[in-house]
């Protein structure tokens, strides 16, 4: 890790930078496959599975056969993992239901609003090296709380033209049954416009590389609602003397191992504990399976020494991590601080990892700054509020005067009549 | 109103398309705007005012003086009424708080979710021929519910360079004190990039025509959060036999009068009542001042007779108003199925102008079939939710072998490691 003493406010900014993720074939790319699924579905999305995947399929959707199968091959600790996590990820995404509140704001003017599913909805699930199928259990388990009518998913196929068991079984587990074999940009765009074999839907959820969230951006423009634009992941650490250095340097690690664009990043205002981090770094290293990747995301990562706790907040909440480890003396004081972050871990027994399987918050959660406007996926993610107003002739005599001279100022003759005509409607019977 | 009966529900799609809104200038000028102000600020702030508001401002922000004399403008009765409506959004929006749940989801795993504030955020105020200080009102409230800390405002200037004074006047009376004379795409960039005057915010909200809006979703795919892409304002009116022909004519005209681009729907199952309401709009169409607009938005609308109101449900769900006006005799139990709407008006008595002015819902809403997925501006649109998680030793216990064993089976050993070493120490202390 870099290590920077003591910053310069003004240098913040560019010490906090994200590495720049730029990629000129993105830009080609996209649109181009966009369209060509727009216009071909189906035949292009056989075309460019063929292409990027490496794989032929004429139905690409999963079987029933092909999931019982997938069950068959999961080990039974792993499923019992798999349901325990389960049922945390259930109890935090259940205590998010809102109930309804009707508020009377004027005599006669009652109005509330309702959360109400968001009837269409697209999971996508990335592929590569490991399969995923924690990211089925954040995004599937709110998509079935908020009652979404139909949950469809998303992941590419191996080159055998399959799907990672532990894939399917979570999402017969969470009670997705609509599950297709196709991944990348193809899939933005095949839930974004439909295609004779996977059904348009209303919003898409789901990390990926560079080319799938530059796919949601683009069609997100285009009638589509998406979760958030996803980036590398990232970790912030606030450490103080009373850390456990073996247990920051795993945390680092373990966003580390991620890729190789991942950030990790470590305040802290007691420099003396950095030694002993580096040394557990090394160590810690050599042990770890996805070494050369936590190597290269290393060397973009800093640890900063600053000159207090607010000073840390403050970098902190200018830095917007994804995830934020405290691990100091006063963790619980400090988080009720933090104004920008997606999901905080306090304390020295809260590793980051707890939050990512199991503890029952969600892992899906904004990066590269994102945290500074938008949330992680909730229940409500998989929800849209509407709300409703009824009147009654009493309270439309109440605010009826109001509507008719603010419509006035503005103009809007059109508007003023429609409250006018009532009232006068009201009189008249009378 | 073009009448369409009974038709096949293959061919609603086409009925129920919105008017083409395409521009190619649109895919020219925003891009270039946008960059001008990114790397000229200020500079290039002021030169597109000049070009496209005629007015050429050294000092584009808003002076106390400037507020104290609109002050004085706005006449006794429209200030009364602007604050009572400010009452009624003020207790609806406040109706919206959440209160923080803490969930034990496995002993000694504590996880909660808390509503925290964006830290900044821009407004966005159209121009044009109306003042629409009722929008100042919408999006105002609710920032300053939510205690963003820092809330900007953008608004073009008039030839002369000011800002009408109702819009400064509701400005005050909200709370508001950043406000610059700066309209369309370049005040989209300058609260998306920050200029030296106007500082760059996390999320942009407000109407506006098609290049503002393009210039949301063009900035949104560069760190910015944007409230929803906003259209051309629409209505569907659900109306039978108990409804009453003018007030259902004074609904389609004040959304028809907002521009040529509007779409009223009528959706009935009573065709009988259609003759009554075409003779109330050309009564009411007479005394409407912006008669030449509200004839064009008429052009595009339709009247279309359905099978029954199950029927009517179905297709408005397909359609997502904007706006939709429940004008049936069991309206309030029709309310309840209603899946895919902004804001729903119920009864006879609840034109849509209250919800537009005083009856405290929020007008910001999603257009274009963008209710499928978005819900309209309220009080979560200002926060974001930040989840927290503090484990004991004995949560960690608890959940410790589950995150080991799904982090193995997703091959990241690392996230394995967190836990491992966590309650190797445990073991170790006693």
């Amino acid at each position: 890790m870099n290590i920077i003493k003591y910053p310069k406010k003004e240098d913040w900014n560019e010490i906090l930078k994200r590495p720049n993720l730029g990629d000129d074939m993105v830009n080609q790319v996209v649109p181009e496959v966009l369209n060509d699924v727009k216009t071909n579905g189906d035949e292009a999305v056989r075309r460019y599975t063929s292409k990027f995947d490496h794989v032929t399929l004429n139905d690409y959707r999963v079987t029933e056969q092909e999931i019982t199968e997938a069950e068959s091959l999961v080990d039974a600790e792993l499923k019992r993992c798999i349901q325990i996590a389960k049922q945390n990820i259930e109890k935090f995404h259940s205590a998010q239901k809102t109930s309804r509140k009707v508020v009377e704001t004027t005599p006669g003017v009652f109005c509330w609003q309702k959360s109400v599913p968001i009837e269409k909805v697209g999971l996508y699930i990335p592929g590569g090296s490991a399969p995923l199928f924690s990211t089925v259990l954040m995004l599937g388990i709110p998509a079935k709380l908020a009652a979404c009518n139909q949950i469809i998913l998303c992941t590419p196929p191996n080159k055998e033209g399959k799907v990672h068991p532990a894939i399917l079984y979570t999402a017969k587990l969470v009670g997705l049954n609509q599950i297709y074999k196709v991944g990348g940009i193809q899939s933005i765009a095949a839930m974004a416009f439909g295609t004779e074999t996977v059904p348009k839907v209303a919003k898409i959820f789901g990390p990926g590389n560079l080319y799938v969230t530059a796919a949601k951006q683009i069609v997100a423009m285009h009638g589509v609602a998406i979760d958030m634009p996803a980036g590398p992941s990232e970790v912030a650490i606030m450490a103080d003397n009373t850390c456990v250095p073996s247990f920051i340097a795993a945390d680092l690690l373990s966003q580390a191992e991620h890729g190789a664009d991942s950030q990790v990043i470590l305040f802290t205002c007691d420099e003396k504990i950095l030694p002993a981090i580096n040394k557990e770094l090394d160590l810690q290293l050599e042990a770890l399976p996805r070494k050369e990747i936590a190597i290269k995301a290393l060397e973009n990562s800093k640890a900063i020494v600053l000159r207090s706790i607010d000073e840390m907040l403050e970098i902190s909440n200018a830095y917007a991590p994804e995830h934020l480890i405290i691990a100091l003396d006063n963790a619980i004081e400090i988080a009720e601080l933090v104004i920008n972050a997606g999901s905080v871990f306090i304390g020295n027994y809260s590793p980051e990892s707890a939050g990512d399987y199991a503890s029952g918050t969600n892992h899906a959660l904004p990066t590269a700054g994102y945290a500074r406007g938008y949330s992680g996926v909730n229940l409500d993610s998989f929800m849209k509020k509407i709300s409703f107003q009824q009147l009654s002739k009493y309270g439309l005599f109440n605010i009826g005067p109001v509507i008719e001279k603010m419509a006035e100022a503005e103009q809007l003759m059109g508007h003023k009549n429609a409250a006018t005509i009532r009232m006068n409607a009201i009189i008249n019977e009378s």
